[in-house]
Order: structure tokens, then sequence, then C-alpha cells
């Protein structure tokens, strides 16, 4: 023991699905976003990324990161900022306190595993950077808060900063050239609504062939339509999408979900060459929902869509039947029914569609996860690393 | 004889396809568009709308219109004002000159065909009011030139004012309300720039969901987005296209065309609910554009898109090969291809391209229409009423 101590903290962290989009950074380095944004963080007995942070004297440089049993990268220059950051917070707490160990000087390793298909097409990097930015927090026994971390994991993957919170969450752009005040806030906890659902379709398609961070670029630069969103629609709906969460309005909520997210993809389709994230299932599911709210005569569903083909659909849970009794008549046969959200769940065969629409919905979704508005991340004693720093097989 | 004089004119009139895409109406009764636009007129020898204008006094009242083959309903008030303003010349002409015979007080009988298929989808709308608009001034001989007739046409169609020219054509916006000035001008003859040719993919659909009459005034109602590109964008395009046409320069008319269309269904996606005309079948087309261009170096394929999901391809003659050829290699089963312009093409086997892009279009694309830049509506002996007044059956 001594200097050869392994020290370890595990935490898991969720997945968020924005409302309001992030796209487009005025600070490419910085992750410094054009706009602010918002979304809803999703349970992670559904969704969550599981990390374990470990760091000893005993440990080998580098600085080392396993996910889902594959070696990855640190080199890279955001992992490198979140690593720099916090070892500097540590290093502040060290010297002026000269009884701590040493940690900011011991090299790290950090296991990472999803309970998702990482095939799904995910945005997995949220929950790996908010989990890797508050497990390395907890191994330090850093004192700070979520709002300060997510400065820092924002460095990593901009949505990142927003999983740091559950419940809904702002990540406000700032003004500040060097982003210290483009972090994220809670704008609600879960407690506030907590009867928020989501249905997701995961949709067959090859991989995206635009990344999230070479297509929001491109478009800043190309697209004659953006600045339009940034500047002036995007801060709107943000106070309009505040309102709504804090008055539980789900019709405000539905409505300006859904058209910020055709804004957003509108913005990518106005990019040169054109961005095309959106197919013809997209746009079934599109109808689909379309067709839900009208047969209710109200929004009670919201469809959005991020940086590929998938559909996340939110809803109440009181118009679970409505909403995802139809889409279960329809996808039935798909995985990801059988947990406890989705066997509940009864199938609504009364409910009129479009065939056509269900056929392009039928042949397209590979499979659906029905999750809810979540927690933040999670302090937990299931370590992926065990005393000695050895990984531990599962 | 006498009285019972039977008056004809016939005239054939092109489709146009814009570059510049009007979408959006600052007077919906009046057809006055929010932005100008720009269009080429495509030859009529691939598609074109033949109509004859007929009148008498023996007619019995009101007037009609036959359209292949099936009575129209000509009392909406688009067919009415075309109808009024028409008789209002002809009227002034009989009181300057009572040795006229009273044609604006005589019945009219149209009858008019299009040489293309209707299913196809493809705006027959816009070379429809142009010949009916054109046909009617020929039977009254009025001096009206096809600028002050293209007021006249815009009130059936927007984009019909267009189909009065050949070669190169805008329409000018305009700034009166009474839209006096909201005219079609030539930019450019076809002698100007000849070699300017179009490949259209007929793409099998639904009918389209969303008119686009009613479309372009929800996006006007609704789309964040449409103003920036009504006031700004397009202004400065129509002056960057109408420059890259009289400089016959193919790569700026190619990247204005394509960003325009882009730009045009960036808006309907941002319209609420969202107007999609765009599918995977037309996002294909403009990958294998892309990948046309990449192959080539530079631009020398342009697509576009219309209220629908077929695509039009521009490209100059001496592009042939590359460009044709390669959608024959992909496309060569389907109908289209057996006229002079199809069979000239030899398909180009060897050009790299996409496998799942290809199969995508094969699978979607119905037919295809080989075509070029063409001629106004042209006055013709071939009349579609005999001298006694009677449809002629073919």
């Amino acid at each position: 023991m001594g200097d050869q101590q392994v020290f370890r903290a595990s935490t898991t962290a969720p997945v968020n699905i924005a409302v309001i989009k992030y796209w487009g950074k005025r600070d490419p380095k910085l992750n410094l976003p054009t706009n602010s944004s918002l979304s809803v963080t999703l349970a992670q007995s559904d969704l969550r990324t599981h990390t374990t942070a470990s760091c000893s004297s005993s440990f080998s440089s580098p600085d080392s990161l396993i996910l889902n049993g594959s070696p990855q990268d640190v080199s890279g220059a955001r992992t490198q900022a979140c690593f720099r950051e916090l070892r500097q917070l540590r290093k502040q707490m060290e010297e002026s306190d000269s009884k701590l160990p040493k940690l900011s000087q011991m090299p790290l390793r950090v296991v990472s595993e999803n309970n998702f298909p990482t095939a799904a097409g995910l945005a997995s990097s949220a929950a790996g950077f908010a989990a890797l930015v508050r497990v390395i927090a907890d191994l330090y026994q850093l004192s700070s808060t979520p709002t300060e971390l997510s400065r820092i994991a924002r460095q990593g993957s901009g949505s990142a900063c927003r999983s740091l919170f559950g419940g809904y969450v702002a990540w406000e752009k700032g003004t500040e050239v060097d982003g210290s005040d483009s972090v994220a806030v809670e704008v609600a906890p879960v407690s506030h609504w907590p009867e928020m659902r989501a249905l997701i379709l995961v949709v067959s398609a090859e991989k995206k062939g635009v990344s999230s961070t070479s297509g929001m670029q491109a478009t800043v630069a190309t697209s004659t339509l953006f600045t339009e969103r940034a500047e002036r629609t995007v801060p709107k709906r943000m106070e309009e999408m505040k309102k709504a969460i804090l008055d539980r309005d789900f019709d405000t909520f539905g409505k300006v979900t859904m058209r910020d997210s055709n804004s957003f993809h509108a913005t990518c389709l106005d990019t040169d060459p054109p961005i095309f994230y959106m197919n013809d299932v997209s746009q079934a599911a599109v109808r689909m929902v379309e067709e839900i709210n009208e047969a209710a005569g109200r929004v009670i569903a919201a469809y959005t869509f991020d940086a590929g083909p998938n559909a996340v659909i939110y809803y109440l849970a009181e118009n679970e039947h409505a909403v995802v009794g139809l889409f279960k008549n329809v996808l039935g046969s798909k995985d990801g029914w059988a947990g406890s959200r989705g066997s509940a769940v009864k199938s609504n065969s009364e409910a009129k569609f479009n065939a056509k629409t269900a056929a392009t919905l039928s042949e397209g979704v590979s499979r659906v996860i029905l999750t809810a508005v979540g927690e933040g991340p999670i302090s937990v004693d299931d370590h992926l690393i065990d005393a000695d720093g050895n990984i531990i097989e599962r």
C-alpha cells in the first residue's frame, strides 16, 4: 500500500436528448456553441455509461482508457483537456493541504462500459464524457459543482455538459471568449415533471456519412439561413421551452421540440454540400406522430431527430396507450418491447393510421427503446477495476 | 360565316424548371411572389402543352376548356382572371377600331393537350397557363409583348409567366401593390447558351401530399428561416445567376442552382408542420451528382428539385457522357432512353459510383426524360379544333 495504493471511484452517467438543438460552434477548440440548447436527461436504467477511474503511482504512464473492452486513444485534444483541467483542480487542493495524496501526479486508468448497443447510433459521447469528468472529479474528491464540471465536460464533447444533471437541463452558450460562462444549468429536476417518457425508434442505417463535428462546422461556414436560427430563432425558443417545462405545458413543449428539430435539419439541408440525417423512415415517424396528435386533437407526442435517422418521441405517461400503443401495433415484432416498460404497454390495434407510413416504419426500424426522464450521474460501488488496479473481466 | 364564323389560333408552350426557386406569395390573389426567380425553358420537342383557342358567336356560353380530353372547371378565379384581362385588351382594340369583329363578346372554346405523362408529376400548370394566355392573345391579335402577357399568365399560375420566353428567364418580383411590375423578362435567349441540357429523373411516388399553393403559404406563415431566404439570400443569388448565364459560367450556374434548391427545401422542412418533397431517391440523386462532380474535379452537373421528389439535372452537352452516361449505366432499363437524345448516349460503365446509391436510384426512378434548353411559345397551324368549332378527335 502507501505509494502503491490504488485509488478508485465509479459512476454511471446518462444520455440526454436535446429538445432545442446544439448545432454550430463559435470556438471549435473550446466547444463553445453558437446557440444555447436544452435537453431532457434519460433514465440510466435504459441508457447509461458506467465508468471507473483509478490512479496509482504503481501504474505505468501514460493515462489509459478502455471503452467496451477496447483501448481508446486518449491523446486527442478533447480527452487531454478534460484530464488536464481535472488534474489542475486536484493539484490546487493538494497544494493547499499537504496531507492529501498526490493523485494529480499519478497515471489514470479508466474503464468504461455502455449498457446500450453502440451500433444503435445513439450519441454515446455525451454520456461517456459526462461519466469521465464526473468520475475523475469523484476520484480526486473535488468539491466542484455539476455546473463547474460541465465547463470541463463541454471540452470533451459539447452535449456532454448537459449529462451532468438529471431532469431538464439548459446549456447556456455564454459570451466569454474563454468559455467560462458556457455551462450547463438545471432548468428543473426530474421530480418537477417526472411523467415525461421517451420512445426511441432505432432506424437501421449505414454509418452516418457526416459526423456532427464536421457537419456543424460546414453549416456555420456555408448555410445562409443558419445565422437567423442561431441568433433569433433559438433564443426565443429557449425562453418558450423553459417556461413550458416550468409550467408542465406539454403542448408547448411538444410544438417547440418538433419545430426546433425541423429547424436544425433545415440548416443541415441548407449546408453546402447538403447534409441529410433524416431519411424516408424518419419522415414516416414524423407522419405517424402527426397522425397521433391529429387523432388526439392536441399535441400528445413530439418527435426530435439528432444527427442521424433515429426518432426520439417524447410523451407523457398518461398518453402511453395512445402514443406507444400505436407504435407497438406497428412495430410489435421488433426488439426492445421485452423490458418492463415495453411489456406493460398494450398494443393499440383500434387506432387508425396510414398503411404506407406504417409499412415504411416497419421496414426501417430495427429496434425500439422505451425510457423516461431520469437522474444525473450516480456514484456507485460497482467498480470495473479491482483494488489492485486490474480490469475486472465480465 | 359572318357572325357564325369560328376564329381560331393554336400555340405550343414549354415547361420551365427554376434554378432560383419561386416559393412564397406576398399576395396570393394576384400571385405576387416574395422573391424573384429564374428558370431555364425546356425544349418543346420533349415537354410541351399544345393549345387551340377558338371563339364564335355560335358557341354557347360559358367559356370552356378541355385538357387531355377532360372538361376542366374554368370558373376558378385564376382562369377567370386570365380570360378577363385578355378580353379587356381585345375590347380596347375593338373600341378603337369598329371594323374589328367583336371577339371579346364571344364565348371561348379552348382545347389543350400535354405531350408528357401527367402522372410524371412535372409541373404542367406553367406550360398550361402560358399556352392559354399566349394562344388567346394570338386569337385576339393582341400586340402585347411576352413581358406584358407574363403579367396575365402569372395570375393563372405564378411560374407560368416564365414559360412565355425561351432560354433563360427571370421573373422579377416587382414592388407595386397591383403587381404591374411583377413580370417575366428574358435574361438570355437559347442562342446565347444553347449547350444547356437537362436530365429529368421521374421518381415513382404517391401523389404529393402538399400542393405548392398551400405549401408555400404555410412556409411564409410559419418558417422562421424563410424571411432570410426571401429578403437576402435570393436577391444575391439572382445577381450571381444572371452573371453566370451571361458569362456562360457553368461552375457558378451549377453551384447556385444546387444551393438554391437546397435552400428552398430547407424552408419547406422548417415549415410547421414540415413539408418533405425530397425522399431517399431524391437524396440518392444528390449523392450521384456529387460523385460525378467529384470524379470530374469540378461542377459539371447540377441537381434541382421542385415541389416533389423528381430530380432535374442540368449539364452541358460536352459533358453528356460523364453525366448522362453514368445514369444510363445505372438506369438503362428504365423508360425514356428510346428517343433520339437517349439512344445517342453511351452507357458509361467505367465510372465509379456508390452501389447503395445506385440501388436506391434504380429502385425509385420510374423513367428518365432527356431534354435541353428551348424556345418560348410557338404559333402553330396544327389546330385541335376544326373550322366549324368542333374538337378534333385524335
